[in-house]
C-alpha cells in the first residue's frame, strides 16, 4: 500500500510517500517540506499549499492520506494555520477520492520508535532505520511526515505482524 | 462593488452576496447556510463546504470575500472546524482570484448596529432594516454572513459617508 504522510503547517508542511516494501521495511518514494511565506496572505499560501498537495497526489498515487491530527489544546497561537493546512490536505484528498486518516502525535511516536513520548531526533533516527535511508531527513517536518506514513502503514495489524 | 460575507463554520456556513446600490443601502443579492452533517468524515464535509463556496463565486462573482476572523482564544471545542471552513472559503477565493479580507465579530457588530456589544437579535433586526427585507433573516449564520457583507463595504470610508 503507498499512503502519503502530511506534517500539517502553513510555514513548513511535510509530505512523505512511503509504501510497504517486499522486504517488509518501508520504501520512501518521495518527501518535500512545501514552505511558504509568513508574509503572504493566508489564502495564497493555502492556495500554494494545495498546489503542493496536489501535485504529489498526481504524480505519486497514494491510496491512502495520512494527517497528523490536530488539537486545540496545543500551540494556541499556530493551531488555526495548522488547522487550515490539515483542511487543505483532507481536501485535496476528499477531491481525489483518497482515503483520509489522522494520528495523533503519541501514535505516531509510539509506531515508529515504540515510545509515545520519543523526542524528535529519536523520530528522525529510527525514520532513517526502518527506511533503509543514507542520511537522516530533514528539517523534522519531513520526518514527521515519513514517521505518519510509517505509523500508517504499521497500524495495519497485518503488516505490524509481518514487519516486527 | 459586489461582495460575499461568509461567516465561516464546518456544520453552518453563511454565505451572503450583498451589493451597494444607487440608493446607497445595501441590496442583498442572494444568501444561504451550507449545511453539512456532523457525522460525515472531515474531508467530505469540506468538500460539500467547497462545492457551496464555488458555485456561489461562479453564480454571483463577487469582487471581495469578507470573512469572519477566526480567534483561538474562543470556542476551543469548534475552533479547528472553523479555522478549517474559513480556510476553504479562503482558497476558493484564492483560485478566483478574489480579495479576501477579514472582519472581527466586534467590527461586524459595530458596523451593522453601532454597537460592538450587539447581540445578535440586535445584528438580525439591524440586516433587515438596511437591506429592507420583508422578513428578517434566519437563521443566525446567514444574518451573520450578509452583516459581514454589509460591514465590508460601510469600512470603505467614501461609502461610509454616502450611507451615513
Amino acid at each position: 500500500m503507498r499512503v502519503m504522510g502530511v506534517d500539517p503547517g502553513l510555514t513548513r508542511c511535510g509530505i512523505a510517500i512511503v509504501q510497504d516494501a517486499p522486504s517488509r521495511k518501508i520504501e520512501l518514494i518521495q518527501v518535500q517540506v512545501a514552505r511558504t511565506l509568513p508574509n503572504l496572505p493566508t489564502a495564497e499560501r493555502l492556495l500554494l499549499l494545495e498546489r503542493a498537495l496536489i501535485s504529489m497526489v498526481e504524480e505519486f498515487e497514494p491510496e491512502v492520506m495520512a494527517i497528523e491530527q490536530v488539537f486545540s489544546q496545543h500551540n494556541l497561537k499556530s493551531v488555526i494555520g495548522t488547522a487550515q493546512a490539515a483542511g487543505v490536505a483532507m481536501l485535496v484528498a476528499a477531491r481525489s477520492q483518497l482515503k483520509v486518516v489522522t494520528h495523533t502525535p503519541t501514535q505516531i511516536k509510539a509506531a515508529v520508535t515504540g515510545s509515545g513520548r520519543a523526542d524528535k531526533k529519536q523520530v528522525t533516527q529510527m525514520v532513517k532505520k526502518i527506511c533503509n535511508l543514507q542520511e537522516a531527513p530533514k528539517p523534522a517536518d519531513a520526518a514527521d511526515a515519513i514517521a505518519l506514513g510509517i505509523c500508517h502503514l504499521w497500524h495495519n495489524p497485518k503488516l505490524a505482524k509481518a514487519v516486527s
